[in-house]
């Protein structure tokens, strides 16, 4: 049947990403995985979790099992508040909003201010999620290169002079998705005068935040700004657990409120049920002792892979090293295609994520790529960096 | 702060509604409420799914609480599939794909066929989430009148000769929303064949279906489509439970396959726990006896309210006695708009939602109102009829 047709325009903006069949492949049972951003299953508090879900249903399961209000489970949105005002992200007058996994709250906050063909600074590279959403608004993608500490300011003002159609910046500042860069405070800083002196807003993205292992915490964008021009976004998925698809936006209420309205028309609400959970365990447990333990992990994790890194890959592979979070991106001199060494390390059983599929342009080639510490044992991390070294000697070979 | 300026168009068409106000009154604790379309929460299985969550958690929490696929989690997909090839709504070549809510469903199948400014036929009244999704695209809603068996096909002909954009038709065929009325075969034939005349899409929304208590079914439009024409929306909402937010969307591959791609965008994917606890619960108990339960529950509480309404409200009213479903529709004769008489009745605690609320043009007055008999009990029911009739008869004198 011919239907390609009929399409609505942004359908055809998103193509089917060579991610998508890489992730296939990397989900075979002997496959070293670095592929994902996914968090260490045996983090999950599984027990906990059981008897929560079950004394939620058995003692206020008609609430747990009925509609809700699109604003959020009141409980949890004042436990998020919370801990929002204890970093000063949650400023008095600023309202909270629980949503459907992050991945909804930088989609709302898109849907709220992006008309067609209108402009969105983001950073080259970065997460692809957002990405694929700010295009399936026909949103027109503005990249600015990730420098050792965060986003090229000169590039971000340039464009703002030339482009009046642009009203927001989306940034992951703190261990970035993919390449785990830390923006300095002095840039988040300039960041905020610019956005002041253009009139625009900052959807700051920070699921990694509380996953430092390393280093001093950087304040939030968010917490510096007494302007109401930065839209924090926030998740439960790498602090608790992504399949309960909690999220939630921090922002002023004229944007919470309008992002409650669209949320309506997309799901009507999130997960009660997950919400009810999730408010339950941070009552009977301490989640930031739980935080400690997701750390401790990850830290050793990645140590050990940058460890391996050092010993196996050639001098000309460069890469991050970053003080938490999940990725290490790695970049091979001059013009190599990392799709082909992807190609070339999935025949050996190993995965990873090319750099190209986190650029604004992914049509492009790109000499990096990603790869994930959160997921594979220590000896599955050794096998897996000294097969790609394996394949990158031969490169030069 | 100056913000309005910076807000998307499509923001500015979704206005607050009135109905959000009335639902807040509705909810205060002694208030006789017709208003929502909510389940009996009597009616949920609490502790056949506090067991299975907690079993669920403990036995394959690893997959319940890590990142799931976006198509949906393969078992509750394959219970669904056969559960749709049983009604011969899957046929052997469509795709199904779990949404979060059969909302979720309607706005990506809107997503992928509808750029700004193109055209949708809907009925009049229809369900304002789905109205609303549609407004959020900035499509042109096309709207229909809904005769007592179903949408006046001459005006949806008429429609489509004079307008090419139009690339849909939104239709609840069965015990419509908020109308309570079922479209008759002959016109679920004629719309189909108009659809294919036009080459355009159905959008088939059945939520409440399988909530027959009185006749015989009709059989669905998808199952008489034999060219992929009608994406067909399922939920799991009034048959299990609303909180858990699951529902189903079968159709051609072409347009499943696009689904995916937009709902990556919008949540990456249905809340897996809740996704395996549905699995689990159709596994170890019969959902099919449990919906006997519902329908027999609605059926006395519809013809209950029905014999109120026709003991006590004036002569002069009309109303809809639908044979499943939720919703009974009421008309008063001549100009009256009924926001007024929501008004006065709230005021004798007695709430449901004014019809302007459910039409494509929501500005002008409805002399028609919804009222749902689905949550309150008898005793509550006949109270809030017979106020709902002094209120009435008082307009008349």
């Amino acid at each position: 049947m011919q239907i390609d047709h009929l399409f609505a325009d942004r359908v055809k903006t998103l193509k089917g990403s060579a991610i998508r069949e890489i992730f296939k492949l990397a989900s075979q049972p002997d496959m070293i995985s670095f592929t994902g951003g996914l968090p260490a299953p045996e983090m999950f508090p599984k027990k906990e979790l059981a008897d929560i879900a079950k004394d939620v249903l058995l003692n206020d399961g008609a609430t747990a099992l009925q509609y809700g209000i699109t604003e959020g489970y009141d409980p949890l949105k004042d436990i998020v508040r919370k801990r929002m005002e204890d970093i000063n992200v949650a400023k008095e007058q600023d309202h909270v909003i629980i949503v459907s996994g992050a991945q909804q709250g930088i989609d709302l906050a898109a849907k709220v201010f992006l008309n067609e063909g209108e402009g969105i600074i983001v950073e080259n590279p970065s997460f692809i999620g957002a990405l694929n959403s700010f295009r399936a608004y026909n949103a027109k993608l503005y990249a600015v290169d990730v420098e050792n500490d965060g986003m090229n300011m000169e590039q971000v003002e340039n464009l703002l002079k030339n482009n009046d159609t642009i009203k927001l910046i989306y940034t992951i500042p703190t261990f970035q998705n993919p390449s785990g860069i830390t923006m300095s405070l002095e840039k988040r800083k300039q960041l905020l005068e610019i956005a002041k002196k253009y009139d625009i807003y900052i959807v700051e993205d920070n699921p990694y935040g509380e996953l430092r292992f390393k280093g001093n915490d950087i304040p939030t964008i968010k917490s510096m700004d007494d302007t109401g021009r930065v839209i924090y976004v926030g998740s439960f998925s790498k602090i608790l657990s992504p399949g309960l698809r909690l999220g939630w936006v921090v922002a002023c209420p004229e944007i919470i409120q309008r992002i409650v309205v669209v949320k309506q028309v997309n799901d009507v609400h999130t997960n009660i049920f997950a919400q009810m959970i999730a408010t339950q365990y941070m009552r009977k447990h301490s989640i930031d002792e739980h935080i400690v333990k997701i750390r401790a992990l990850y830290g050793k994790r990645c140590g050990w892979m940058l460890e391996c890194m050092d010993r196996y890959l050639p001098e000309f592979c460069e890469y991050t090293r970053p003080e938490g979070g999940l990725f290490i991106w790695c970049t091979l001199p001059g013009e190599y295609d990392t799709l082909a060494v992807v190609k070339e390390c999935i025949k050996r059983k190993v995965a990873f994520v090319p750099g190209n599929t986190f650029m604004a342009d992914m049509e492009k080639p790109s000499s990096s790529f990603r790869l994930n510490y959160s997921t594979m044992s220590e000896e599955k991390i050794e096998e897996g960096i000294k097969a790609l070294g394996e394949v990158l000697h031969g490169l030069r070979a």
